[in-house]
């Protein structure tokens, strides 16, 4: 199979080299905007060639666009315009936006909606790893608007590359990613402002930085292009849970000035219970 | 040298490792209030024998007190009292109130106020590590307070379990700990909260938590019997973090509200200035 990835920096490029490792894709065509992505995809041999956006449509039998959401909304439906036969997935962190972009479109039914749950903080062709999406889950979004034969082929690509598969619909997919994903963003962004400004006039501060700290402030790293675009378009799912966050903050701010420990420890033990979930 | 370690959980049971690994001590007696704890450091080697606390003390040349914080203020003069040639160290994550609590002791120049920055979120015996300190930051406090062949050792000790040395006064210690240890643990269980409550609502919300969550996350799985008494000493420098942080958030929020993500994209992009510390 030709596989055309429209955008090729930390997921595109990832996800290049997991395709062509499984040997689901027998060629990877590249397609970047920007000249040094294109630079150095080739470099880092992230696809076997590099195109110009509407010969790599026309050559695939899939397309994957891994862009920032923002620019998703107008290159979905200009790639669904130009498609056949052709597979269209997109890989990103919002999923509703995306969807009612191309609602009425005529060859709706040829795009899986998807969302590879896995990345790191780092963006640009020099971040792809390989491995990225190892055991990790996909989500596939309102599958039963996209054709049975698009969907079957999107989900025999996410397991070749050793992907497990759950499905939600749109509008959940963006409430459940506000909390486990979304909001840890702005947690850790938050965080690192926070210390950064305080370093202005205690210069040491980070000498004491320990690997709790990297581990919290880590995402504070991300880069601003993918994730401006995923906070706007989840905006309102993302206010409701930092409000929560917040009022959380503020009940510990109560507790201790109260000196209600007893009450603090009793959140903390709840707090706990996250081990369940995550190892 | 005879080293005894109060306290066989995390700090005390890897400091053992250490210590042994590296030669610095060659009998490691253990000390833990709890029948678990003493039976479960046996078994795991992380002590040559256990003992009771006033057979330790009169055993060893030197004295780790490696209990929670609130623990420290009464165990440290009860040590101190039975000392007379013995180093006294604790590895508490507040000084100031540590060091008040025995400001006036006559043998306050035995006791070595240390902070070695590293750990886990995991606690208890079985939590033990080796190689937990291995090129991390110890800070030395008030060293002027301390004799100087007791500052020597304690000095010589770090070195030896492979730990780079800095000093602090007390107090901007615990400043410097509110910025960069403290305040990630109170973002942590605040998330882990938010997200756990919503679970309730959504139960398959966790199915797609990715690396990045469980990073931010990572240190809500921490001890509140470890935690709530750092919290409570520490409780003003905390508070004050704790107003700039929650401020940080309402300004992301309100740039959300106002639909402002050009100036929200700046504060990104000064968050993102963390790079330049953590790797």
């Amino acid at each position: 199979m030709t596989i055309s990835i429209v955008g090729m920096g930390l997921i595109g490029g990832s996800l290049s080299l997991a395709l062509k490792e499984s040997g689901f894709a027998q060629t990877i065509i590249g397609v970047d905007k920007q000249v040094e992505h294109v630079v150095k995809a080739l470099e880092l041999q992230l696809a076997d060639k590099m195109a110009l956006l509407d010969d790599a449509i026309q050559q695939a039998d899939l397309i994957v666009l891994a862009v920032p959401v923002d620019s998703l909304l107008t290159l979905l439906p200009y790639v669904l315009d130009r498609v056949d036969r052709q597979i269209v997935i997109d890989v990103g962190s919002t999923k509703r936006p995306i969807v009612e972009a191309v609602r009425q479109h005529p060859k709706r039914g040829r795009f899986v909606a998807t969302h590879p749950m896995a990345g790191t903080e780092y963006s640009g062709p020099e971040a792809a790893i390989r491995g990225l999406f190892t055991d990790k889950y996909t989500v596939i979004c309102d599958a039963a608007d996209s054709d049975e034969d698009a969907v079957t082929t999107v989900k025999a690509l996410y397991e070749a590359i050793g992907m497990k598969i759950t499905e939600f619909d749109s509008v959940s997919h963006d409430v459940h990613t506000a909390y486990i994903s979304h909001i840890s963003h702005i947690c850790s962004f938050a965080l690192a402002l926070t210390t950064l400004e305080k370093e202005k006039e205690a210069n040491r501060i980070f000498e004491l930085a320990s690997s709790g700290f990297a581990s919290t402030v880590r995402l504070a790293k991300s880069s601003p292009e993918t994730w401006i675009p995923i906070f706007r378009q989840n905006r309102d799912n993302l206010l409701d849970v930092l409000d929560e966050y917040i009022n959380n903050l503020l009940k510990f701010k109560g507790l201790m000035l109260s000196d209600s420990y007893g009450r603090f420890e009793e959140y903390l033990r709840e707090a706990n219970d996250i081990q369940r979930i995550l190892e």
